[in-house]
């Protein structure tokens, strides 16, 4: 149950591409009213320069002080972006939808971005040691480098290795959150280790400003976890330390392989990691991308598809094809019955694949990961401002 | 209610000295057997050299794993002693029992001796922010070093300051620790720093196995913490990770300045710190001492006192006077009415003053705390060592 109630994952497997619960559209709407986040206006959309199909073809559809945030961004100063990964598998297609968002914040605002590794958690919650966890975590920081953020702008935090500034600031923030908090957020807990997190939790998401100072902060994520984001926000209001509320732009999750409305059956189930060459891209999307075409030949040419169900579709939809022109001639030719499911998802097939050697490209090999994170890591500089912030100032420190 | 339950400090305020509860001699036997701890035997008690007044006069009273223990320990095998301290105010005599057996242990059998501050579980249960706490931390440390351990054969770590290791290896054991041994031990969590916190004193009472491989630990605490023992002694069972259990040495507490059975109203109560000079100390015994004398100078030269209740006559039978002949005659003359309350206390004050004093010689200033503290520091090679153990291995690591 902790697959879905992680918030700074923005992720996981049980929300995305593939082995994934998809809410019905509907079920969005209610869920933006039942959290009382605000839906994205025009207005808002508007202001988001180049915006991305995610951003405008609405998958990413609801948001919390966005209003704060495009505005300092706008006026060239400090935001911030946290998006982070749970290590308990491979990194897939579902983890596209937040890291791009950051991606593009940061290219767009010279938004900072924050990408924490809750290896603690994982660890807490699965069946998984802390040896694999931490081989799991070296392969989701693989993923996360080849997302291509800007060193200057990113930082990159697992919570194990970067305890000596997270484990404080989680047990600054941790007196504030009850027994009580926990279950209301995340049911019962496992053991002391999942209570801890949301502790931990809300520290990766006041990280930023921790170390530089109280400055409008998003995160990008699947729309149920927001929860977790209110939970940082209360922690924030109380005033305890010298930072502002985080803010948030919640998106639906990409439809799992299976379809729209299919519950995961398991950790098996079919996915395209970001790792798959163009090969397997293919075999997964062909044998196991929910199709909106016809049972025969002869009734998709009379009949037509219906992209609104058709998973290759809506991958295309929602990231990996940008062109509207393109995007429009597909969904009219598969309407119609001119273009065949194996033809759209030969579309599909080319298009991650395209993007997926792209991100392979600039993803390290594991002997070169060490070097490839240090311009990523948190400097000392930035540890002892951190601490400072909730009052821990120098001496007495690690050595 | 958490001052109560604080394994690795040995310490606290609650059962000491000063602000305290005493429990009634046979309150003592009782725990010991509903705790399922070994009374301590006169073939273990002999096997201690130059025993000191605290375990040859039974304020030493039970154990957990004695015989495995010394056996080490007389082999010239490695030993380790845990005794810790909660940064909440200053130290003061109740915690000489416990410091003062783990300097014993370390002088007679070479034991390395760790000596974690809690001061997450501290900051996590009282009315004290983290600076707050991190300066009681530094005072605390202070006292530490003023115990005179040695550096080659010590260890101090505080949770936020070490958390780069202490964070892994609590986080280790977390996930066998369930809500429910939570609240059996420790009542109801205030919040989730508190909740987590049993396995960060787990860790505390591993950390030498973690750090050395495995080999016998002993911890010195008050009785009533025993539970906690218990805890990390379950952990260990579990063979996660290669550790064995840690024992215990379990002492009773030092009375109450108030005398017997006396409740600890608050903290405010008159108690003796370390730092205390001379004449401090001479103040608070002579006007807060629970005093086993008669009422009147005539009744008590034809009666007599009773030292089993006079609690200058209980803290020189406990610590400060080691030698039994001095001691028996302070009985004999006190039960006749030779002796007077005035002189007897003028004797506890002369032993405690002069012990405090060489305390005071050795205890660093604030300004010397940080380079006194670094011979004492966990080295970078231990740290790695005991990430090592529990299954994190070099690489992504901190800078």
């Amino acid at each position: 149950m902790h697959d879905d109630t992680n918030t700074t994952d923005a992720r996981p497997t049980d929300q995305s591409a593939d082995p994934s619960t998809t809410e019905p559209p509907d079920e969005y709407d209610r869920l933006v009213g039942e959290f009382g986040a605000d839906p994205l206006t025009d207005d808002q959309r508007d202001r988001f320069p180049d915006a991305p199909p995610l951003i405008r073809r609405g998958r990413a559809y609801a948001g919390r002080d966005l209003d704060r945030f495009l505005a300092a961004a706008e006026a060239g100063e400090r935001v911030s972006v946290v998006t982070g990964v749970g290590p308990s598998g491979p990194m897939h297609l579902g983890h596209v939808v937040a890291f791009s968002l950051a991606r593009y914040l940061q290219a767009s605002f010279d938004a900072h971005v924050l990408v924490p590794l809750s290896d603690d958690e994982k660890y807490c919650t699965r069946e998984q040691t802390l040896a694999e966890t931490r081989a799991y975590t070296r392969e989701n920081l693989r993923d996360v480098l080849g997302f291509g953020f800007d060193p200057d702008l990113t930082t990159v935090v697992v919570d194990t290795a970067d305890a000596d500034v997270l484990y404080p600031l989680a047990t600054a923030l941790a007196k504030d959150v009850t027994p009580a908090t926990y279950e209301a957020v995340y049911g019962a807990a496992e053991n002391v280790g999942a209570s801890f997190y949301p502790a931990m939790q809300a520290a990766h998401l006041l990280l930023p400003q921790f170390v530089d100072g109280p400055h409008p902060t998003t995160v990008p994520i699947a729309v149920d976890q927001d929860p977790h984001v209110r939970l940082a926000r209360d922690l924030a209001a109380k005033e305890r330390f010298p930072v502002t509320k985080p803010g948030a732009l919640l998106a639906k999750f990409l439809p799992a392989l299976s379809g729209p409305g299919k519950m995961n059956s398991s950790d098996d189930a079919p996915r395209i990691d970001l790792t798959a060459d163009r090969e397997t891209v293919r075999e997964v999307l062909m044998e196991h991308a929910y199709s909106g075409g016809r049972d025969s030949l002869d009734a998709h040419r009379e009949h037509g598809g219906d992209p609104a169900v058709d998973v290759a579709f809506q991958y295309l939809r929602a990231v990996f094809e940008p062109d509207d022109s393109v995007l429009g001639r597909l969904d009219r030719e598969y309407r119609s019955g001119e273009l065949l499911t194996g033809e759209l998802k030969d579309h599909a097939v080319d298009r991650i694949a395209t993007f997926l050697e792209a991100h392979q490209s600039r993803r390290p090999s594991d002997d070169a990961l060490d070097d490839a994170l240090e311009p990523y890591r948190l400097t000392d500089a930035e540890r002892e401002r951190a601490l400072a912030a909730v009052g821990l100032g120098p001496g007495v420190r690690p050595v």
